[in-house]
């Protein structure tokens, strides 16, 4: 076999093997096939496109061409979520700690911010001292000791997703679903667990901006998960606004701490209470919806998810007085209210514009080597639907440089948008597969 | 600009400007683009195809990424041909030293063999001596002297396409018109010619089967060159057999030699009269055809023309004894007559795998850095409708490795097409643009 005749093959729109998938994923991991055949055949594939069967047979190639973890010594059923990214989105935080308590173990390894969006990495290293760098060995242990544990991608999973995505990055081969899926589940279906949860986001703030593509994604994820033999449920969710109230790192820490101390309303929790509770029902802990609905809420209302959170910092090197107090936060040394401009009900907010206010103003990354400022955010007092009144505060703004405000300030203002009239409300979950 | 942005545009169908593709080639050359992104590119644009614009700017920037020779120092036309490669095809050793003898420079740059075809440089070099490899400086002052030059690739020469044909070769993108065009515009523009004439061939010997997509190859190229302010004259000739008897290296030096001798005769002497005949008329020395063809007859007739060859292999360290005695040549050490199986007329030959055949049996390269046996070769008794009776000739093999005999004469027999009833004869030039 040589690389030069399934590129060949791929470019003129045929199906490869599942040999032939294998020799490809295989030798590039090993560093056999060189970039830039890989690059050309990513480029076929995206224009030609994947099969179904393809597909299937890249995710398994790349989950095998590393570690796959099992976790016999944990005697619980083991999910995780996944997010396909978003702003405002720290629903990790709460939900983690919320299925542990309730009888899942949750081997969660999460990723860091992308573009506009955040990271769950960077909202736990808010926490001074939270460690999220841990060795598998260290993660098995810390999922027997409380069932619970967070950290960062590991060299020894799916590494040939590591080098893929790398080279997508810088092909502009990244938007295409196939790849997308491969990327995700490779590293999902590499953790050792027995269902997954998926929260596929939709709308401006996400990157598949169009229902009828997230829609695509989480069936294909879907799909491809079931046939590994898991348990998968997908839920469309709404990305058309931040979620919650909050975006930044510490600041979105401090909204989920919130949350487990029982701050149960608005759109931010009513997402964890449904992402936790069909947690339970993937891990079949309970088989009823509303029962499932009922644990994670009393969980969180008696203290027991936060407890849960709180040995989870405890052993993974952060302070864990950050559960009572959260002054334990990184804080921004300035705040600034922006005003509206007019009157009127807000009926769209620019979600990658607000993500991306947050990153340039230092709470994100341009490169993957860039610092974060943790404390700046951004505190949303109007979402969509509101009626604000001419100068009643828009968005409360926590930063350190100040030479900044003006020009965001205006970024604020602009992607806010207020019309005369009351925008139709608009589901927060609009499908479960 | 970054490569990433280009390769998104391409691959988005959309067409890039002149200083995208500049940006694109040169950074390429310069090795600041990487073979990974000009590879993804080179898929995207395999695909979604390069508009005319696009092709002249690929052509043109790939002939700036080298030297770009003038020869103000020789007060004549300059012009050379090109062949898009075949099997048999030995006229640029006759056309050349013709068409100097009437008057016009050729300033020829040319190939090696390439997969089943045969290259120029290797039926030189199989007169003991000739060296192919002069410096640039080397090859403007035998111009000067003796108004030809038959020379190889040389480092200075359009560096751009030498690299993306490398690159071509391992991503699957070589069998696409813009880039094929641009890869030979690029060369041939960079020679310091006035006029160019093109040698498209067309069937089962060619890179290009179908006649449609050698027209339009042979139009795309001719308009390439005539935006440049060239004289272009493109021929859409057969290959759907080998040209002329003789097939090999040392071989076909010697059926041009006989050609140059006066044996003018046949498909290979006609094509050669024709390519040459329009290298006078694009480089102005006649204006009428008739004459054209004249001129050149006469010059081969009067032994003009295998005077100017033999002072051409003298320059170039060649020995010039074999003008007069082909004995010279190297000679394989066994041959054998092939014969026909059955009594038919000729009306098929599988002109890729007769040259296959020559290459197998040691007469071409497998690899770059494979030695040729310059002796070996094909004589062909039989040609497109000749009747043959069974057990009368139909092929002569030379060659030296005699354990392939049995395996190579099966496929000779294989590769001929034998019919009761005789084929329609197919004219040699299809069409001249």
């Amino acid at each position: 076999m040589r690389p030069q005749d399934l590129i060949e093959k791929k470019r003129d729109g045929k199906e490869l093997t599942r040999d032939e998938i294998a020799f490809l994923i295989r030798g590039y991991t090993r560093d056999e096939i060189p970039d830039y055949q890989m690059a050309a055949w990513l480029m076929a594939g995206f224009l030609r496109g994947l099969s179904d069967a393809e597909t299937q047979a890249l995710v398994e190639e790349m989950l095998h061409s590393g570690e796959v973890l099992t976790h016999d010594h944990v005697p619980l059923p083991k999910v995780d979520k996944h997010s396909t990214g978003g702003v405002g989105d720290k629903t990790s935080l709460v939900i983690g700690p919320a299925a542990a308590a309730c009888g899942v173990a949750v081997p969660m390894i999460s990723g860091r911010a992308l573009a506009h969006t955040g990271g769950t990495l960077d909202k736990l290293e808010a926490i001074p001292g939270f460690r999220t760098n841990l060795t598998l060995a260290e993660f098995r242990d810390m999922l027997a000791r409380c069932g619970i544990s967070l950290i960062g991608q590991t060299k020894e999973i799916a590494p040939a997703d590591r080098k893929l995505y790398a080279l997508r990055d810088l092909t502009a081969t990244v938007p295409f679903r196939p790849f997308m899926c491969a990327s995700i589940m490779s590293k999902k279906m590499a953790e050792g667990i027995d269902g997954l949860v998926l929260d596929v986001k939709t709308g401006n703030g996400a990157f598949m901006r169009a229902y009828e593509d997230s829609l695509k994604l989480a069936e294909m994820m879907a799909s491809v998960g079931r046939a590994l033999g898991k348990r998968v449920v997908g839920l469309i969710t709404d990305m058309n606004q931040p979620l919650g109230r909050w975006v930044g790192n510490a600041v979105e820490t401090r909204e989920a701490i919130e949350c487990l101390q029982g701050q149960l309303d608005g759109d931010f929790a009513e997402l964890c209470l449904e992402l936790a509770a069909q947690m339970l029902l993937v891990g079949g802990v309970v088989t009823d919806w509303a029962e499932a609905r009922q644990r994670i809420r009393e969980a969180i209302v008696s203290g027991a998810a936060l407890e849960k959170f709180r040995v989870c910092i405890e052993l993974q090197d952060g302070d864990p007085r950050v559960c009572d107090d959260l002054n334990v936060l990184p804080q921004a040394g300035q705040s600034h209210t922006i005003t509206a401009a007019q009157t009127g009900f807000v009926s769209g907010i620019e979600t990658d514009e607000i993500g991306r206010i947050v990153m340039d103003w230092g709470g994100g990354r341009r490169r993957l080597e860039d610092k974060i400022d943790y404390g700046v955010g951004l505190y949303l007092h109007a979402k969509l639907g509101d009626e604000v009144q001419a100068g009643a505060p828009l968005v409360t703004a926590y930063y350190n440089d100040e030479a900044r405000l003006a020009e965001m300030t205006a970024r604020v203002r602009a992607a806010y948008q207020l019309t005369e009239t009351k925008p139709a409300a608009q589901p927060l979950i609009k499908k479960i597969i």
